[in-house]
């Protein structure tokens, strides 16, 4: 029973991993994950390539301006945007916006069910558009937007602090605080 | 301890809402959640705008082309893309794609936190962008990409299917479909 607060108090990027294989089932369920999350109109204007290839998974480091520590992760989620999908219903705002969109609530669903698995994950977005859609195949029109990369953590990863929340949580209107109270859910983090 | 494959595989858009409040505790576990997820470069290049006023509830849904509904639930939070946080690193990068990554990840952070607590939210991503700045008296720089209700349920949501998985799930390249097992920690959807 993977309790919600703590596997988000917990996560954090993971960028050194053991060889250990994503099991199977596990695998799926990450997957099932990914598909229960909410999309604009429930069209899921979104795709998801599943890489275990030892080459493919370099060519990916090597397309994300050679971060290579992703070749390491036994199991790369290729998260793509389906603009055209979101399109047909609701115009330039579905193929500017809610692909998008789409695209990246899966991508969080599934990277949480991993950390409740056990595995740990790190979210790459910065990598070259076109050579990932060569590396996995898929149509032009399609727009990469997250590769998810999935294993078994290989030692410790630093704990990260975030912003005090009197600098981005407002109440009412932009500008005041939000009188924030540190609750006893997630004191895991440092500042908030 | 709300465990997230449970909460992910019942979680519901919620259209109704009883008038009860949200607790204090619950807005500050909630927005904490949002705190804690991931963001590109931890610069959390977002906003949130915790609106309970019930006038400005009433704006908000007709500023949603009269999704009235909202009005009902207690409260909203405001998602706001900052563009600009996130293009002094990351230039056009990070202006058209992180800022709005960064803002619908913790805005499914919250959403996830808030049904564990035992609330119904419901994913608002249609609205006149310079009403709900204008609303929230926010910068003409922030972008909106989601307003999530957040209230306490009143009857009962219907289930929404998906797709099937061998339609947008793929194995190593676009078009072979992943031979989906259905596992047993997410058997409440319908179809995948």
């Amino acid at each position: 029973m993977p309790d919600l607060f703590d596997v988000m108090a917990r996560r954090r990027s993971v960028r050194k991993y053991s060889p250990e294989e994503v099991r199977e089932e596990d695998i799926n369920a990450i997957l099932e994950a990914a598909c229960s999350a909410p999309s604009a109109g429930n069209l899921q204007a979104y795709e998801i390539v599943v890489v275990r290839d030892k080459g493919r998974r370099r060519s990916l480091a090597e397309a994300s301006f050679g971060q290579m520590f992703m070749a390491e992760a036994p199991l790369h989620l290729v998260f793509l945007a389906y603009p055209a999908r979101s399109s047909r219903v609701y115009g330039r705002r579905g193929a500017k916006l809610y692909s998008i969109q789409d695209a990246t609530i899966a991508a969080t669903f599934s990277m949480l069910a991993a950390h409740a698995l056990g595995y740990g994950t790190c979210w790459v977005g910065a990598f070259d558009d076109e050579r990932v859609l060569h590396i996995v195949g898929a149509p032009k029109d399609r727009i990469p937007v997250a590769i998810i990369t999935v294993g078994k953590p290989r030692g410790r990863e630093p704990t990260t602090s975030r912003l005090g929340m009197e600098e981005f949580v407002f109440k009412e209107v932009h500008g005041t605080p939000f009188p924030h109270k540190v609750s006893m859910k997630n004191l895991l983090r440092p500042r908030c």
